[in-house]
């Protein structure tokens, strides 16, 4: 019976060592990839241009030397940024989680990790997360021909439509 | 006895389960984050300026309508660029593993996942993995003064200064 309570533990504690084990060759962090984060989840955005919670880490700002601003954001699932536009234009890499991106006059698109969009200059569109997951995405957006410009909400009717 | 051997095998499914489940709240993908990827590994650099073993993703390319050119590099243990230079400056964002990033006259630096590095225009510099993990990182490389100039070779003294 001992030997059985014994083993039982033993089989717990391999099978959880082997989960939560870092990959040496890889480097992976379980305690990161777990929650699908690279980056810190960051501040709370409370701009006023953003619909439902969603989270901001900045990892490079912009000066004289590389006008590209770098940010890291997380939307809560249902959360979602106003109607905007970037006057040098913005690209988007998603690294995690299931998110939504429309431009004005597109139908809406679903993002994934791994997707890359490219949002031209001056083109008003939102992104955000889908209904039921969050999602994670790197905004890489020059600043050199001035900040973003900020448009209304994203209706409810735009936000859910063609799911 | 058999209460025992159920309550064993249970607590092993039970373990495994929540390990290899993705969390539908992240939209976290097992099969990637074990191997610290987001974006795919990508083909074989081949251009002669590097050495050792990278891989290339492409994931933007640069245009008229966006200068930068950003893309996902994985090292193996011990690749690393040759030393080049940016005209218009590099942003590199450690995404997986251990590397190493230096420029010409100051200290090599180790990058881990989460670390963000702005190269400036014009300075040379080399970039790769630490000798015993690989390194993934997203390049984002402003194409509007020109193309990357290559250099020398980093010769393995600077490869292995200061560990």
């Amino acid at each position: 019976m001992n030997k059985l309570i014994s083993l039982a533990l033993f089989s717990v504690a391999i099978t959880t060592f082997s989960c939560n084990n870092p990959d040496a060759q890889t480097g992976a962090d379980p305690d990161n990839v777990r929650e699908g984060l690279i980056f810190p989840k960051g501040e709370k955005i409370e701009n006023g241009h953003f619909h439902g919670t969603a989270w901001l880490t900045s990892l490079v700002v912009s000066d004289s030397t590389n006008f590209n601003a770098v940010g890291s954001v997380t939307f809560e699932p249902g959360a979602r940024t106003n109607w905007h536009l970037h006057p040098a234009g913005q690209i988007i890499l998603a690294t995690g989680g299931v998110g939504y991106y429309q431009e004005k006059g597109s139908p809406k698109r679903i993002l994934h990790k791994g997707d890359a969009v490219k949002c031209p200059p001056n083109i008003p569109h939102w992104h955000g997360a889908s209904p039921d997951q969050q999602f994670i995405q790197i905004a890489i957006t020059g600043r050199e021909n001035g900040p973003t410009e900020w448009l209304q909400p994203v209706t409810d009717e735009e936000y859910d439509a063609s799911k």
